[in-house]
C-alpha cells in the first residue's frame, strides 16, 4: 500500500489492473455488468495501490452521488430518539417498505441509505440531505405536513413522498386510498352482522391513521354498526392494551378493527387469553397484510396495502425526477383490497 | 429563486442572511450551537438565493462528510433481499443499536445513515463505502468473518466492528462475551434445579449465535443438564416453531434456552398454548433483554446486553479513528448478565 502522503491515481489502478480507465471507473460505481474477472482486476489493483476514489472530484463535473435516502420521518408531535427507533425497527412494514425501494434501486446501480428522523431531528437531518450527500429523497411519514418535503423541495433537492400532500407542494407522491381502506373493513364486518365495534386507531395527529378511522367510520354507520375509538400509536403493546380495555369497558363488542396489523395481532391475542373466541365471539381485522398478519394464530383478516409496489413506485418516480428535473410531478394513487383469512 | 444555470454561492447567501461566511458553514452543518435566529436568517437566505451547497468543493479540502454508515451485515450464508430487511425491521435490537449509535454521533454534529447489507449486496454496499460518502462504517454483524471488513481496511476507510475479529486484523471492536452469556443462563436453570434443557439456537453459521450456545452447553455439563438442540433463525416464527418440536418431540424438558427474545417469547407463547405452565413445567430464559422480553407474558428471564451502551462505544471508537487516524486500534468487551424476571 502506498503511503498516505501520496495519494494514487485512477490512471495506476488502471495500468496495474491492465484494464482501461472507465472500467476501474465503472468498477467503482458498482456497476453490474463488468467481467467479473475485470471486477477482481480492479479490485487487487485497488488494494495493491491504495486508491481512495475521489468522490469529491467525480462529484464537481457530474454533481451526482448515485445514492437516495430514504428518510422514515416522525411527525413534530411523534416520538423521539430511542422511542422512535424501536418502532420502526419492531414494524415489518419498514422492511417491506425498504426492500421495495431497494430492489428497483439496486437493479439501476443506485444505492439506498436509510436515515431515521425522529421529531427532534428534523433540522439535523435537513443539514444533511442539503448538503448533497444523495441525488434525492424518498420521504416516508404518516402523511401529516410538516417543514421537512417543504424545505427539501425549496433547496431543489428531488423528493418523492409516501403520502399525497395537502397542500399544494409540486412534488410526486405514492399514496394508498387509506380511507377505502378503513371502510372495506367495516363493510366486511357488517356484512357478518356485527353490530358493535372498537376501532384501536392510531395516533390522531397522525394523518393515514386518522382517515383509516374516518373510512371505517363512514362504512359502519351505513352498515349499522356502532363505533367505540380507544387510540393507540401502531405498536403491539398498544394493541394488547386496547384490547383489555375491550376486555374491561366493552364486553358487548363482536368486532374489532385496529390501524394496523401488528395491534391487531397483540389485540387478537389477548382477547383470546381473556376468553373470547376470535372470530366467533369477537372479529378482529387488520391493517397492511404484513408477515404478523400471515404468522398470527389465527391467520389475520386484514386489509392490504401493497407496500412493497408502492416503493418500488416511489423509487421509480424519483430516479425520473433525478433524471429529468424539468417533468411535472406525477402522484399514484393505489387501492387496498381486503384479505380474508381466519379472524374476520 | 434563481436560475439552476448560475448557481448562487455562500457569499449570496451570507450577505443575504446579514451574517459571516463562517456562520452559513456552520448553519449547513448543522452544528447545534449556532443561535436560533442566525440560524433562521441562514435558512431563509439559502431558500431565496436557491444556494444548492457543493459538498464536492468542501470535501476536496476537508475529505470530510460528517457522517458515518451503520451497515447491519449478513454473512454470505445469510438471507438477502426483502427477507433479510423483514427480519432486521422485525427486531428491536437493531433499534437499540441505532439508538446507541445516533446518540452519540448527534452530540458531536455527525449524522448517521442506515446501510443494510444482504448477502447478495456485500459488493455493491462496498462500492459505495469505498466512495468516499461517509467517513467511516460502524460495522454489525453476527462475527462471522467475510470480506466486508478487510475490504474496507485495506481501502482505508475507518472501521468498528461490532465483534471481535477471529484474524489479526488490526481495527476496534466492541463486543459482549457471548458464551458468558449462555454460561450465565445455564447456571442459573441449574439452580433452579432444572434437568432437560432445549437450546432453541441459532444459524449454525452465525458464531455468536454459536459462542452462546457453547457457553450454555459447557455450563449445562458442569450443572448436570441434558441439554438438547433446535436452530432458528433470530425470528419469532423460528422460536414458535421450536417450541412446536418441545411440546411433540421434548415433552419431558423441564427449560428452554433461546438465543434472543423474540425467539424467547414465541416459545414461551407456544408452550403455554400448548397446555404447559411457564415457569412451573418448562422454565425459558432468552437473551438481549429488549423491549420484546419486558413486554412479554409472563416478562421473560433474560441474558441482558448492554446493546446501547456497546453501540455507543462503537462510535466514540469510530469518532476517534476518524479524527486520529494513527491510534493503534483498540478492543473493548462487555460481560453480559443475567435479569430474573418471571419465566426462570
Amino acid at each position: 500500500m502506498t503511503s498516505q502522503s501520496s495519494p494514487s491515481t485512477i490512471e495506476e489502478v488502471a495500468r496495474r489492473a491492465g484494464v482501461s480507465r472507465s472500467t476501474v471507473s465503472r468498477v467503482l460505481n458498482g456497476v453490474a455488468t463488468v467481467d467479473p474477472k475485470m471486477r477482481r482486476a480492479v479490485d487487487e489493483a485497488v488494494r495493491a495501490t491504495g486508491y481512495v476514489p475521489n468522490l469529491a472530484a467525480r462529484s464537481l463535473v457530474t454533481r451526482r452521488t448515485n445514492s437516495v435516502a430514504l428518510v422514515i420521518s416522525e411527525p413534530a408531535s411523534g416520538s423521539a430518539g430511542a422511542e422512535f427507533l424501536q418502532r420502526i425497527f419492531s414494524d415489518p412494514y419498514f422492511g417491506r417498505v425498504t426492500a421495495g425501494a431497494q430492489q428497483v434501486l439496486r437493479a439501476t446501480g443506485v444505492h439506498l441509505v436509510v436515515v431515521p428522523a425522529d421529531r427532534e431531528a428534523h433540522d439535523f437531518v435537513l443539514s444533511y440531505l442539503r448538503q448533497g450527500h444523495v441525488d434525492g429523497v424518498l420521504f416516508l411519514s404518516g402523511g401529516d405536513e410538516h417543514g421537512l418535503p417543504h424545505a427539501l423541495h425549496e433547496m431543489n433537492v428531488p423528493v418523492v413522498l409516501s403520502h399525497q400532500p395537502t397542500t399544494a407542494l409540486p412534488v410526486s407522491w405514492v399514496d394508498a386510498d387509506q380511507a377505502i381502506g378503513g371502510r372495506l373493513a367495516a363493510e366486511h364486518l357488517a356484512r357478518l352482522g356485527r353490530r358493535r365495534a372498537v376501532v384501536l386507531a392510531g395516533p390522531p395527529e397522525m394523518r393515514a391513521a386518522r382517515e383509516r378511522l374516518a373510512g371505517f367510520r363512514a362504512g359502519a354507520a351505513e352498515g349499522g354498526i356502532e363505533v367505540t375509538v380507544e387510540h393507540g400509536d401502531f405498536t403491539a403493546r398498544s394493541g394488547a392494551a386496547g384490547a383489555r380495555v375491550v376486555l374491561v369497558e366493552h364486553a358487548d363488542a363482536d368486532a374489532v378493527f385496529a390501524v394496523n396489523d401488528l395491534m391487531a395481532e397483540a389485540a387478537a391475542r389477548v382477547l383470546q387469553d381473556g376468553g373470547r373466541r376470535v372470530p366467533d365471539d369477537v372479529a378482529v381485522v387488520g391493517f397492511d397484510d404484513s408477515a404478523t398478519a400471515t404468522e398470527a394464530t389465527p391467520p389475520l383478516t386484514t386489509v392490504r396495502q401493497p407496500v412493497e409496489d408502492m416503493a418500488g413506485e416511489m423509487a421509480r418516480l424519483l430516479l425520473e425526477r433525478i433524471r429529468t428535473p424539468d417533468q411535472p410531478p406525477r402522484g399514484v394513487m393505489f387501492t387496498p383490497t381486503l384479505v380474508v383469512r381466519e379472524t374476520a
